[in-house]
């Protein structure tokens, strides 16, 4: 469930894109009703607040935004107000330049999102970059990581409920066997993650879990030093636990000795609209303290009230 | 260009219907009414027909013409009849199965359809099977065959026009590399052939020809028995040159000691509508016959007739 609050009356796109002209212009920006107002529309009302904005003053929103803000608060506010499809798009890009590259980003972009937003997110990364995302993704990545990344990227995978039980316990069998054989880059398992549906994944990992006595995650703990071992722990978590997954990256984000702003702004605002209710939940169960209290205790000014607002704090 | 050859007036769908439906009753179905409608529609037009279809007669049309209809001539009206996406679905599960399986026509369907036709077909194969393309394609091939052709069937490849000519000469000698040394399954050939846009392929292979004195296709002819060496420059054919392609399949079905109807059907049904016009210049250069003709002397009866209509024969 998301936490997006919205207004009981929606002000028209054109009243928002005023009052956001407004907020930019004078002595200094006015963050607060930047905030007041983007953090609670949804995607198809910021898409509409940017299109009137442009019609109005013939300038893109993203750009004055831009311009007006900085830092930690400028990403939060920049990536919130992109369209989910165009924000995956710019992070999956962002996640193949040599000093931002981040295999991880890449790989939560495409497990957990559905299979229809992850197309979309494919689109827009035409539109805006002129190339593919799994051709840069190819590119710039080698070997085990090449491997995994390209299929789970380019997938399209079934997103229906229907399970195959047959299968299920045949690739349990396939995936005990290549783990025992500590075959963790098998082309059968990369098969299995990278093609099946989450609904029959997780019916595999139930009967791996029944027939083998151990969370296939446990099994794959072998070697707890091992990154590529790690990397397909998280990537099994993507695709049948996301929350786990989010509730983890926001825990190393904040316990850093200095917060991770950069993996804490993208999971806040790629989640908002999504299940940050659920991420939420599993946070406060496993680090003891509501997530709020933990953000509000690691960040401050704007960029910690954009954040707050947008995990379900303010009045709307 | 298209062969499809549209009547100046086309009749509404319900007209349509109608008249398919009287062609189906009495004692004899009446197949030269079939085809003087059928073959003379594009597929906005048969849907229509198919869901009007329906509406009167609580029967689907497809049903309807797989009762009346037998042999080749069914199956040529059949796929016809298929809108293009539910087409390449019904094409690609086919060649999934164990009898009819075919890397080639699934190679065909991923590299010579857009980006967004692919992607359609994928979209239909979801809803028609309830699993993946990739899914299916991955389960039911090994070795370097799956390598290539998982993430030929995965792509969604950007469609502009853009070169990075660069890039085209750094992977063209990539391409040479791994050629001299043989590495026909190497992943870097695979991920260039899977990844890039087809103008960029194009791009790196013209770099290619230039730089190392011969055409890519020559050589991988080193050895001419090497039945992936084949298949890989086939896949450079319907990724470069698609009319070459499809004027080799109709050539090696019609030469063929007994006709590959399996073929024939599948290349006039599924370009009569895309590039059927260019197919048939392609085919008269290379064979001194031209294509009517020769489908005319291989084939017989309301079969004959049907692929005539489609490749632009028959008074409208």
């Amino acid at each position: 469930m998301a936490t997006l609050k919205l207004p009981a009356h929606v002000p028209a796109p054109s009243g928002d894109a005023e009052q956001l002209r407004k907020a930019f212009e004078g002595w200094g920006t006015n963050e607060s009703l930047i905030i007041d107002i983007l953090a609670h529309r949804n995607s198809a009302q910021r898409n509409k607040i940017r299109q009137t904005y442009a019609e109005a003053y013939g300038d893109d929103l993203l750009k004055s935004l831009n311009e007006e803000l900085s830092s930690d608060f400028e990403r939060s506010v920049l990536l919130w107000t992109l369209d989910p499809a165009e924000r995956d798009a710019y992070l999956a890009n962002e996640s193949t330049k040599r000093l931002t590259s981040s295999n991880w980003v890449i790989m939560e972009i495409a497990c957990t999102r559905s299979s229809l937003d992850l197309f979309k997110a494919r689109q827009a990364y035409h539109a805006r970059h002129k190339k593919s995302i799994e051709e840069d993704v190819a590119h710039h990545t080698t070997g085990d990581y090449r491997k995994l990344l390209v299929p789970l990227v380019s997938a399209f995978r079934y997103d229906g409920d229907e399970v195959n039980q047959t299968l299920a316990k045949s690739e349990a069998k396939i995936l005990h066997e290549k783990i025992s054989e500590k075959a963790y880059n098998d082309e059968e398992i990369i098969r299995i993650l990278s093609t099946r549906s989450k609904a029959q994944i997780n019916a595999t990992l139930n009967h791996y879990n029944n027939a083998f006595g151990n969370a296939i995650n446990k099994d794959l703990k072998a070697d707890p030093n091992d990154e590529f071992l790690k990397f397909l722990r998280s990537t099994i978590k993507c695709l049948t636990t996301p929350e786990k997954h989010f509730e983890k990256v926001l825990r190393l984000a904040i316990n850093k000795l200095g917060t991770d702003e950069w993996a804490l702004t993208r999971v806040v605002t790629t989640r908002a609209e999504v299940d940050m209710e659920r991420i939420k939940e599993e946070y406060h169960r496993r680090n003891s303290v509501p997530l709020d209290r933990a953000i509000a205790g690691d960040t401050s000014g704007d960029y910690q009230k954009m954040l707050l607002h947008l995990i379900g704090h303010g009045d709307v």
